[in-house]
């Protein structure tokens, strides 16, 4: 029978990844396996019992564990990826690159190793550079390894125009194509509150300064907090990619997909329009763009070509 | 006209007022307002950002300030108090209770001074001695100061049962009177597993080590932390006291009330049986104690009159 | 205190009145009237009974009850008619209209005799005269008096290019105009999947069939029904309408609104994009039209006028 | 992969059909698929269409299908039978029993035929004979046909104790054994509000009331209705267990099972509390029960008995 619960094993215990596992498991979407390093063992079990102290309160029936052995991975439904360093003071991009190739390679390997057919998100960053490189390290097809970007940079772009309008979230849709952050290619002409197109109730000058804002929108997190970066909306977002396939719900969402031959690219991960189910991206939307923006999705290709060339 | 969005503050934007804000926020009871010191404003208008960015994501419309001017609070339905410093390495008994009524003297005046009106719900520890603290600083009557211990002990305890007998945490109900963590009381025989009382489920001796994995439930989680206590199902269980009021639920949720005869007990703020709604604890419910529990009480009582001779 | 549970009034238990109080009562907005004539106060205590008893199931906190006496509505928040007679065979429109808007000023009479302050919701058809009818009667400022058919002729509209697309329905948006069913100027330029124009997703006459079967939406269901028409996605539309009121949420959704100016209509109600919050009409959203909406708006604006004009 | 929608089946699109598979929908446990005699088809089809146009409005994905063959329900997951005749006027307790036994054989065969590893949950009455005649026409193992009553008459009990006490409904448990109905046994020692045993809160005399009502809770609907049955908690319950089932979740709830020597009885279905998980019924629990509780307990079995023998 199938009526198993599903499985879902998120990589790294931070803030993000722990945030993940607990969104994952209030909508019940099926058993979370939080896995961090050994030396990490002991908080990461700790964060996972406070999880499931809340269970009762909340009303949700899934069960929450934390370890450091991929072992209790085995045969996950989908493995979410956010382990990796944040950048700090006097690092170089090529150390932070390198270094969280070197994590990504060795996380990879072993999510593979215990569940062949699993389905990978990654959001550890550069995150473009990251899925390629649990795309090659899995061995898996292209629709099974993921990364987040775009759900993340649109939902910051929906949050400053609902407060710019004075109107529920709900009804703002956003659209971004390419990098992530200050990659980031806005498609302002497909962003619209309640059906109707941006551009005809935002200034020009301020829906520039809107889209300005969501480039930075996560240095504008990470100054504001000083130590540390955003974790709520991210959690949020890998969840609803998580939830689309989990529940077959074929969402249209941007994903950082392989791209071979779509927008007259090849062998790139890039923020594109997917359809997410059961299969992972089962679909990829192309759509024709503006000389405009192509111009801005090639500088985006550049960028994220630039960093994949620091992989080792 | 009544329309208004609820609103609701909550005091100290750490891990557990965070927590707390983003819950409230996600369930849509209101405007959330969080609040810290001028030192720590800029991180929490960051967390407040952050979760404001998670909405458009999980659907929900309130909105998220992260401030340290109490002014923004004014006219609170609810203010939440999670201020407060945790024990450290060293520290005397007498100096944590001190510090922590300086804070709570300070915050429950100015939230006084803003919303006259509104329920207060305190976390910070000792709960027992803070509540009592707020409710004389506030000059409020005894319903709109509550402190919440015993729906988190309840929740640890229907945890632990749950696990053991494999059933589902929403048929698992927990009942406990007293203090928090050792002061609690638990009532084992008012406590059940679909409505079967667990001392015919469980064998004595295994109930008894989950009453005291449970009296433990706090330090459990500070020493697999490492650093740092609970916050998930701490800011899960006192949503669910603010709910009850927000909503007039007339939940039968355990609180942290003002005794004034009941339970033979006087002047005391302790863990009873109380029905929330919409004016907070609308009723304190009574009941026939054996008595061993009687002694435990006592004992509870003896502890949390300890605490408040420390109070300046 | 304004912690008071909201209180909501539904007139007519039939199908869609009652299916309504149900999804109100589910979603925790408030406590529910449900309102018939005496000759039917049995079966609307009987349904509301019914209702009530599925609480604990579905765990939710709302009284529901069944009443023919409008003084039980007294104080409503806001007050959703339902009430009214369907054409039967060999009936003039003439007639149901007269025998309609009888209904309509009795019932509007005791609603604004016992709520004031309240606002109301008409989906009795022909739901624009109708909703002109409850303004007049109720003397009530036109912002508290509003029609529905947007949302629903939206949902017909969305569910049928979710199928198209075969994508899920949470990323397909859809805009229209003017009147119900028949009536309705459908807005397929703002109209989206995933934020995507329909019109680059979905050949052009393929979209124009979608918009017919869409048209006729409610006659799809009275043919297949055989007997009564629907109550699911009117009840569903209903209380969406509702709940961004009753939560003040701002949402952006089409609601029959009473027009003096825009669009360059005066005196009439009609389907406009509006924000609902907790005032009712905060806004009506006017948009620059194409010359075939223009035309297709007048269309809309003479077949209403022509139905006003039987009122008597 | 497992990322497959899960499939349910409703036979009998009735009231209580209808709303079955409009709550399963709505949380998104499945695909759905209401069926009924070619006769009922198109309605079947209007009601299914009618719900899907809801979904964009609620936001759940999920398809709904109405049909009269059999074939579009291969491979269900789970199978809820609703199918049957209520007793009319004039109508011998005999005739209908035979009448519904004959629907039940003729439905189960077919389920059988296309969903040989489903789970099957029966509402249709007299429930334990129709249960009987499920298991013995499909083959099934026992635990994979089911019978509710419990859950709905536990939730009547629950709803009539929270008016009595002015609590949530959330806070009240119910218990029952035994048969639907009039054959329902009550354990009211082990039913509570807030975990307090029910008959501490409740004079004893006023306790025999409200399990008096509860047993005639059915007849209270069909009174008040004046035409036609419950079906709004009937719904609701048959779908609290269907969940329990889907998502593994374990819930403790009381459910029509096959005792083969649990509480003394051999070859018969009878209401008792058992664990609903993946494989149906994973566990009886059973219970000491008091002489009175016995006494109780053989009328029930002495009627479902009476009307077993019924049975052609």
């Amino acid at each position: 029978m199938t009526m198993k619960r599903k499985k879902i094993s998120v990589i790294g215990s931070g803030f993000t990844g722990a945030t993940t596992a607990f969104f994952l498991a209030q909508k019940e979407l099926g058993d979370v396996v939080l896995v961090d390093i050994p030396q990490m063992e002991s908080p990461t079990k700790g964060k996972a019992l406070d999880m499931l102290e809340a269970a009762p309160v909340q009303g949700f029936d899934a069960n929450i564990t934390g370890t450091s052995n991929y072992e209790d991975t085995k045969d996950s439904d989908i493995v979410i990826i956010t382990a990796g360093i944040a950048r700090k003071p006097g690092m170089s991009r090529d150390d932070l690159v390198q270094t969280n190739q070197k994590i990504m390679k060795m996380v990879t390997a072993e999510v593979a190793k215990y569940s062949p057919n699993t389905i990978i998100i990654v959001l550890t960053n550069p995150v473009d550079a990251m899925t390629y490189t649990a795309y090659k390290e899995s061995g898996f097809p292209k629709e099974r390894v993921i990364g987040q970007s775009g759900v993340l940079d649109s939902a910051r772009f929906r949050t400053f125009v609902a407060q710019e309008l004075n109107m529920s979230v709900k009804d703002i849709t956003g659209f971004v194509l390419g990098g992530h952050g200050d990659d980031m290619v806005p498609l302002v002409r497909y962003s619209h509150a309640g059906g109707i197109p941006l551009e005809t109730l935002i200034p020009k000058e301020r829906l520039a300064e809107i889209v300005d804002r969501t480039r930075k929108g996560g240095a504008e997190i990470v100054n504001l907090l000083g130590n540390g970066s955003a974790y709520y909306a991210p959690a949020a977002s890998l969840v609803e990619m998580a939830e689309a396939i989990l529940k077959d719900q074929r969402r249209v969402l941007p994903s950082i997909a392989f791209l071979e031959g779509e927008y007259g690219l090849h062998g790139i991960y890039l923020g594109v329009p997917t359809i997410l189910g059961a299969g992972g991206i089962e679909k990829i939307i192309e759509l024709d763009l503006t000389e405009a923006e192509k111009v801005e999705l090639n500088k985006s290709v550049e960028s994220v070509k630039k960093v994949m060339k620091i992989l080792a």
